[in-house]
């Protein structure tokens, strides 16, 4: 789906990310990317790569209002570096030493240089951003959307502090979750709708709905990954199985069988996420508990409840045919893929 | 000196970072800042206050050409965020406790949150910037300076790079750390300068000669630090006596002995500075060391001539009478001062 705004995207990252020139952190950025292996040899076909997500909803906002993606081209490559420099950075974070079935940067090059290189990566974004200057945008819009592009990731950044402050908290609510990952997740998924839709020219009401449109899409696309986090196949998603309840990571499905849970199921619980670190029992017994309280078909259900939101959100907005088509498509593959 | 231009830019400051509420970065860009204490009470006085270095220069770029610094006002708190967004993050990096005799930041609240905080200084750094659009700047204006803004952090990020490099080697020639710190400590000065003239709407022969000012102020500084790291009185310098040394890090004075000394000095230098810690006798070799090799004038030398390139720089350019003899004091200050 959308395959053709991938070359696109991956032609305006290549001309963003410098070249490397002997001692400097653009080869930790093509490795991050996918483009090289650690020593920095291209690689035939990218080694490793994410789902685009964002810079194909953002391209598609801007395609279905303008009929043309090319002006939110920047923005879209942009988007993709930002939030890869909340990756490299977050792996750092949550010592996490692999990514995308490879080793996490700083597992390789240490700590130190993959801070530094996270933040190459966020300014190189920043840059790429500023470079829709070059697509006949006016000034005043190409400053709209920077400003739009930064209050979103210090809305992200807002996400990770609630994020690291639920960590030792067991007394997360379901909708206290909810409010995080909008921030964690949805802002730069949100905001690049919008950006989308400014730099399509869109009218104030087309803004808004494709704002909404990334609002109910990112809760939908979170939702979805905690439930893979659980319950995905690890060949898919590249991740070993029931990681995020090994890492005992506070995802939706464990959020939600926390509130559920009285009595000894609740005292188990406690116990078992007061711990350093999880046994293969402990991990079992979690999982039990997910599937007494019904964790797994609620964690599926608020998944579809956001897709179905997702497209009301459009509903009010004139679309050619095959967008709202494509919308629903994604809506769709968001809502099941396995990955 | 320049202490009309502070006021400006702690207003700036102060409407930039925005008010904490409950879970978020923000008390700990304010407790960086020197606004609050650790738990978000206000102080009645700045509790520590950097030099505010980068924003005065940048002001003064714009005031000496265009009679009036107003336009640069919001520029100069984005390089004071920038220059603080770099320290909580080099804290980090080199695992300081104390920045500006208070604990720094990771000191304090850990790594994650310390990463997450410097990410928002960041962010916050590049939204002032935009807010050069509400100072009747050309869009095209406020686009070319957020494009140097972003282009001068790669570079100080390339100096990052570099330096970490040069830890773990005993062969870095007094060159090769000259074109680090040019990096590292210029890129954000000296672009700061360049930006103060273009928000002046300077010529280009003005913009280029308050550019080539800041390379040789930065050096200037830089260099002078260095000095102060090793020869500092920490009553002012806010650093434990010999820090420098003591760290083992390879400053001007360090990179200069390494390459001056032959034979059992040499060797000396290499053993020390191989192992892990330095003890008292280590320092004190060390001190000896530099002393015969006239490391302590070499540096004052070098910063002297680097303050005479500035004010050189600056000789083509037209000025007024107050903005020259502000230039020299300035320059003055910077290869003289203590602290």
């Amino acid at each position: 789906m959308f395959a053709r705004y991938r070359d696109w995207v991956e032609d305006e990252l290549a001309a963003s990310v410098p070249v490397p020139e002997g001692v400097d952190p653009y080869v930790l950025l093509r490795y991050h990317l996918g483009w090289v292996d650690r020593h920095g040899t291209p690689a035939e076909s990218p080694i490793s790569q994410g789902k685009a997500l964002r810079p194909t909803l953002c391209l598609f906002a801007c395609e279905a209002l303008a009929d043309d993606p090319a002006p939110a081209v920047p923005a879209a490559a942009a988007l993709e570096l930002i939030h890869n420099f909340s990756l490299i950075h977050d792996d750092i974070q949550d010592q996490d030493k692999e990514r995308r079935h490879q080793p996490s940067v700083w597992a390789i090059w240490g700590v130190p240089k993959a801070l530094v290189a996270g933040n190459a990566m966020q300014a190189v974004g920043d840059a790429t951003m500023l470079n829709t200057a070059n697509h006949q945008v006016p000034a005043e819009t190409v400053i709209r959307v920077s400003q739009l592009l930064t209050e979103s990731y210090l809305e992200m950044i807002q996400g990770q502090c609630l994020d690291l402050t639920f960590e030792s908290s067991t007394a997360v609510s379901a909708d206290d979750y909810l409010e995080m990952i909008s921030y964690k997740t949805g802002a730069l998924i949100r905001t690049g709708m919008e950006i989308g839709a400014l730099l399509a020219a869109g009218d104030s009401n087309s803004v808004e709905s494709f704002s909404r449109f990334g609002s109910y899409l990112g809760r939908a696309f979170q939702i979805r990954d905690d439930f893979l986090g659980i319950w995905g196949d690890s060949h898919f998603t590249g991740k070993p199985e029931v990681s995020d309840i090994r890492r005992r990571k506070k995802s939706f499905p464990v959020v939600f069988a926390f509130s559920q849970t009285r009595g000894v199921a609740h005292a188990e619980l406690l116990r078992i996420y007061g711990q350093e670190a999880l046994d293969d029992e402990d991990i079992g017994r979690v999982l039990t508990i997910l599937e007494d309280v019904g964790a797994r078909e609620q964690s599926q259900l608020l998944t579809e409840a956001s897709a179905e939101g997702a497209l009301e959100a459009l509903e009010s907005v004139s679309l050619p045919t095959w967008a709202r088509s494509e919308a629903e498509a994604l809506v769709e593959f968001l809502a099941q893929r396995q990955y």
